[in-house]
This record gives structure tokens, C-alpha cells and sequence, in this order.
């Protein structure tokens, strides 16, 4: 959840942390306490998932879902199975294997809170109830192609093609020096594909896979994702280690390429300020395609969403 | 695949390797190779999925299919989901936090021959692929509730509350002795869910889930499960190094309480004849069901196999 910030309209943080509550609920119901044997798991899945995430992922699948005309009690369960694969993803990566982060959000990361075992194990479990939730919300809603369709595309946006792909790449581009068209190809699929996910689940329980709609919100996440990219590349630089919660000037300090250390910090700030322009028309476009006043303003809602995650400090 | 045995019946091996055969084709098509920058995922999750295991799982669905009149085509997706999931919870076992094995099927552990990020990566994406594998399979069966319903009780199998849950318990296990009636919690989850899904997800997309078959089918699997497990046990004891491809005596080395720790080999062998025997009757049930000549060799095939099971040698 977000607090208030001076920059930021409180109007859209107040609306923001409205859909981020009603995920949170969903959340601590679904992956609820168990008193077994195993009940250390449950803890730690507990200890990463619920760790007050900003859950950009699930709100945009719910606000797609808006003005595609899905209710959100149909998208939920995507949109969740979404934040838990999100989840599981911070947890591998902080493994001393991989980048060896003792903190996530301010908050020991899972391994450093319970055994690497078990947050091995915490991430593998959250993947897999991943797909039984999502498998529960294809179960509940009419088009079952369609719910079939969203298990599907979660499954091949966070795996070798998408995420995990992306993730390979880059501990691959820490040892070497990598092009602009890498960096996009690693961008593309380490954080695009999990943000790109939420429109793509909204469209295919609403049967609207292929239409103008899905376009324009593709179109949206996409630039947005890679926006998030660089506005984090750019926060590792100029970022407050109190705000961020985590250190910064980590990416320069292992010599990895990102969008600052390929155009200097202030061409990054124009691609980032383009890329919000283009979401922005995005949206525009949408609006005119939106009939009713609910759609509308979920069009608002992205708008702002784009405003939002361009000036961010965290 | 599996190489003849003098004590075994040729004939049998002979069915077995035929079926696994077309699994591991169907295996070795779905998870190609791919020439992009992280090609390297590819190499790791095929070194561990195609280092050529018994294949038991995918063979217990299909085979259930048989009994229930469904295709083969329909239940491969989901009797290779199970096996592609088996193969990661091998390779993240085997992760130095783990058991820290170096060996598996007398071949270096995916982390010894990749390194452990990779083989984290590789064992998060097979897991992931399993599912979108799982939803293919549900999307070309026409009972498409049974397909979602399968890929629900995979990921509930594969879990906290099965696989997952088994090992958390089997870790704590480690540093203390536990009693029977916890052993057979932790071998129900650990070993037992991944050898009863497959039954599972023949009876859901036959939609016999809760048919007469079905009882008598997951009362097969139960039982041969965790057989299964207790002659494991065994081997662990009386197995050969050449012929298992890891080494023996790690459990009483780990101070692990297994079957034969708790009731001594003669024991732990009484009790595995008895499973066998129990395993039989429920084959026998469910041939006084069966119609046709097909589904009464798939009875025999699995009466063949528990006996096989019995008298392994690795």
C-alpha cells in the first residue's frame, strides 16, 4: 500500500490503495495461516506475499477488466495469481545464488528471515498455488475458454519466454557489457511480460483477445512496463535509500547496463517522459471506444496510474 | 526408460518403454530448444527432464486414461505437466540448501552441470511450463470443467499441502527422529500426491471424479505410493551404487527416520508385500468393471507394474 506523497495527487493514491486493499484481502483469505506440520511455508509465503507491495499488476488487471466489462470478482483470482507469481519471482532473485539481497521493502528478504531452504521451497509454493487459484478463477467464470486462455498466458508470460527468460539474460548481461536491443529484449520480458499479463488475462475472460480495446491496453502496459524499467533504473542513481528501501547505485557498483549507464541520466528521463506521453495516447484512444461513465474513468485511472509511476521516488 | 531385469517379466518392460517412449517424445517436442539469449534455460531443463527417469507418473495416467475411456492424445498434456513438475521438485531438491546432491540418475545434478542459479531458473520454469502444458491439455479436451478441474488438483497435489508441504516436513525431519503416524503424513505429500495426481487428472477429464473407478483407482495409487516410497527406503539399505546411480546409506547417515529405521528391513519388507498385495485387490475390483479387452490389459499393465514396483532393483 502507498502512502501520501506531496507530488502526488492523494485523490489517485486514495483510489489506488482502494483496489490494493481489496487485493490484500484476497490474498490474506486465500494463502490463510494453516496449523500443520508444514505451517513454516505458510509463513514465510505469508511473510513475502503480504509485505505491503504497491500491486500495480493486480490493479491493472482489475481496471482493464473495468472497461472491458468483467466484474472484478471474475478477474480476481488472475490478477492475484499474478501478484503471487510477482511474489515468488522477488523471493528466487534475492537467493544468494542469484543477486544475494539481504533486504526486500525495507524487511529482511525470505531467506534471510527463515533458511534459504525454505525460501526455495515459499517461492516454488507460490508459483504453484499460482495456477491453482488462477485454475479457480477459470472454474468460476461462464467463459471457461477464456479462463482456460488467461492460465495459459499467465503460464508463458512468466516462464522462459517471458519472465524467467528475461531473468536468465540478465544474470547473463552482468558479466558483459550488453546493446540497446538487449536491454529492450531483457526489459521486454523480465518486468514487461508480468505487466503486460493483467490487460491480456482481462481480455481473454471477456472473449475480447483480438479486439481494438485489447489493443490500446496492450499498448498501454507495454510502455508503462518498460517506463517502470527505466524510472527504476533511474531511481538507482538518484533514489533516497530511506524512501526506496532498499541501497542504491547497486546497478553501477556490478556494472550492469541499464538505460542510464547506456544514455546518461537525463536521455533516460526523455525516453521515460515519451513513454508516458505514448501510454497517455494510449488511453485516449481507449476513451473513445468507452460507452459508459465506469469505463471512463478507468481510463482516468490509467492516466493518472502513468503520471503516478513517472514520478514516483520509490 | 527402463533396461531388461532377469527378475522382471521382458514382456512387461517391454509395454513400459513402449508408453514411456511416446511420453518422452511428446516431452522432447514441448520443451525444444531454442536459439534466443536464453538458450541456456533450455539446455538445463532438458539435461534434467530428458536424463531418462521411469516415467512412472505420465504411465499412471495414462494408463488410468485407458481404464476410463479417454484418449491418450487428451491426457499426454496433463501426464507430462506431472512429470515436468516431478523433474523440477528433483533438480531444486537436489540445490546445496537442500539435500546437496551432486548425482542424480548417475549424472551431475542440474546445478553441478549448469551452476545453482541457472538450476533454480531452470527448475522455477519447469514448473511454470508444466502449467501452460496442463492448460494446452485443457484447452483441446472438449469437457473443459474436467481440464480446469485437472489442472486445479495438479497445482493442489504439487503444493503446500502435497508435494511442497511433504518436503518442508521432511527437511524438519532431519534434525529430529519423527514418529510413524508423521512419516506417513510426510510420504502421503511428499511422494504419494505426485503418484496419485496422475489417476486424478484421467478421472477429471473422463469426468468420473467421483465414479466407482475412480476409488479404485486412486486406492492403487495410493498404495503403490507409498509402497513406492518404502521400498526406497530399502534400496537405500540393500540397493547397489552402479545399479541405482547414487550412492546408498544416506538416509542412516542423515540420521533420517524412514520405514526400515523405524520397523527394521524384514519389517519395512512385510509391510511392502502386504501394500503390494493391497495394490492387487484394487486392480482386480476394477476389472470386474471393465468392458472391453483394452481397459482389462490396462488392469493387468497395472497389476504388472505393481509387482515391478516390488521387485525393483533402482
Amino acid at each position: 500500500m502507498i502512502n501520501g506523497d506531496a507530488v502526488m495527487d492523494k485523490v489517485f493514491i486514495e483510489k489506488l490503495n482502494e483496489v490494493a486493499k481489496r487485493v490484500n484481502e484476497f490474498l490474506d483469505n486465500r494463502v490463510a495461516m494453516q496449523d500443520n506440520l508444514q505451517k513454516v511455508i505458510y509463513e514465510a509465503m505469508r511473510y513475502s506475499l503480504l509485505a505491503g507491495g504497491k500491486r500495480i499488476r493486480p490493479v491493472l488487471a482489475i481496471k482493464s477488466a473495468e472497461i472491458l466489462g468483467v466484474s472484478e470478482k471474475d478477474v480476481m483470482p488472475f490478477a492475484c495469481a499474478i501478484e503471487m507469481i510477482h511474489t515468488y519471482s522477488l523471493i528466487h532473485d534475492d537467493l544468494p545464488a542469484m543477486d544475494n539481497d539481504d533486504y526486500r521493502r525495507g524487511r529482511l528478504s525470505c531467506h534471510k528471515k527463515f533458511d534459504e531452504a525454505t525460501a526455495i521451497l515459499a517461492g516454488d509454493a507460490l508459483l504453484t498455488m499460482a495456477f491453482e487459484v488462477a485454475a479457480e478463477g477459470a472454474e468460476r467464470v461462464e467463459n471457461k475458454s477464456g479462463g482456460i486462455m488467461a492460465i495459459k498466458d499467465i503460464a508463458y508470460c512468466a516462464g522462459t519466454e517471458g519472465m524467467i527468460g528475461g531473468q536468465v539474460v540478465d544474470l547473463d548481461a552482468e558479466t558483459r557489457k550488453i546493446s540497446e536491443e538487449e536491454l529492450r529484449y531483457l526489459c521486454r520480458r523480465k518486468t514487461g511480460a508480468l505487466l503486460r499479463v493483467p490487460v491480456m488475462v482481462a481480455t481473454d475472460v471477456a472473449g475480447k483477445a483480438k479486439t481494438k480495446e485489447a489493443e490500446y491496453l496492450l499498448e498501454y502496459a507495454d510502455t508503462v512496463g518498460l517506463a517502470f524499467q527505466i524510472k527504476d533504473d533511474i531511481l538507482d542513481v538518484e533514489g533516497d535509500i530511506a524512501v526506496l528501501g532498499k541501497p542504491i547505485g547497486s546497478d553501477a557498483q556490478e556494472g550492469k547496463t541499464t538505460f542510464v549507464t547506456l544514455f546518461g541520466i537525463e536521455e533516460s528521463k526523455k525516453i521515460l517522459d515519451e513513454l508516458t506521453q505514448k501510454a497517455l495516447i494510449a488511453c485516449d484512444n481507449l476513451e473513445k471506444l468507452c460507452d459508459t461513465q465506469i469505463q471512463k474513468d478507468a481510463c482516468g485511472f490509467f492516466k493518472e496510474l502513468a503520471r503516478f509511476l513517472l514520478e514516483r521516488n520509490y
